[in-house]
């Protein structure tokens, strides 16, 4: 299989540590997102959303969209499981990766900061935007698992909360967020950056990275 | 079960289409989020996230997220299906639910949008950014469903994309964008809008509902 990623995706980042997890080798494609090679013709032909990441399967089949392919690679590779099989729990750990994946990242994504800038707004602006975005994610989710046992975000097995979140918490820091504000969330970060798959899958760890 | 709703929240509507599917009755409970009841003391006591739906069970557990919730209906009422269960199909229902989801109603929600007045941006350019998030994620959607059966998103009964997708057209006009852009989506909507669950769903069938 190969992943069409970017280093400093986090959408990208989460599927690399759910395929690290699972113990799934793929081949890596960089798609350059600061370059706006996501828009280009060839790279549109794969995604037409032009969004990282992509995961093109052994039988030629395109996936895109970071949890539409976690959930495939959850029912093509179910062990270890990302998500609870009881429905509750499983709910209570949804919540917790929808705030991150649709409340958080979606409104703090290179997209959106570049049409702040281009409707006039500064950097300071722009970073306070992502700060603001993340603050309140964040604060959201050090909520939903302040009364969860540890040390992973449920428990003491990582799963997609804990996918979910260690590429958020790098956007909140790259964008200044004061995150000691959120002693729990990073108690899961901690036993996560102890966790091969997802030292692995930093991004300074990928070919494409950049300083 | 109750569900902490408002008429005009997309994601609301999402779980009311998902439970009249489903056929299962709920009792409904206003928050007003333009006068800021979801920030209030007592719905913040039940979603600390402070938004809307918020499902309560009959066993008093509180459930929160649309996308959550509708996932713990469909185990708890597995009939009638909303996702496909073959692997490859569900993760192409799965895409178009996230560019929806994830990539379109988070970026113009009613914090957002507050957000940019508070930035003092005027109701023509507010306007104008939810149109543009709109726009781009519909007209991903367009292309995702465009070699598929009708006459919904995936077929011909409807599904998960179904679910999601007339809320968010309901945004778009809202917010004056061109939805006969989107011929194949609009196919969709009108095969929904001759369903009872989905005219059930509709904002102006709500008792809280204002014009």
């Amino acid at each position: 299989m190969k992943l069409f990623d970017y280093f400093r995706s986090g959408a990208a980042y989460r599927v690399r540590i759910a395929l690290n997890l699972k113990g799934i080798p793929v081949d890596h494609a960089s798609v350059h997102l600061r370059r706006g090679e996501q828009r280009g013709e060839a790279y549109l032909r794969l995604n037409p959303q032009g969004l990282v990441p992509a995961l093109v399967t052994d039988g030629g089949d395109v996936l895109t969209q970071s949890l539409a392919i976690i959930h495939w690679l959850e029912a093509r590779y179910p062990e270890p499981s990302l998500l609870p099989q009881e429905p509750l729990q499983r709910a209570r750990v949804e919540a917790f990766v929808y705030a991150i994946v649709c409340d958080t990242h979606p409104v703090q994504n290179l997209k959106v900061l570049n049409k702040l800038r281009a409707m006039g707004h500064s950097e300071d602006e722009v970073t306070g935007w992502a700060a603001w975005v993340n603050a309140e994610g964040l604060g959201a989710c050090e909520k939903l698992v302040a009364a969860q046992p540890g040390p992973f975000c449920f428990g003491d097995q990582p799963s997609l909360a804990d996918v979910c979140l260690v590429p958020q918490l790098g956007n909140a820091r790259r964008f200044k967020v004061d995150v000691s504000a959120f002693p729990r969330l990073l108690q899961a970060e901690a036993a996560a950056k102890a966790h091969p798959a997802f030292q692995a899958a930093a991004p300074e760890q990928q070919a494409d990275f950049e300083a």
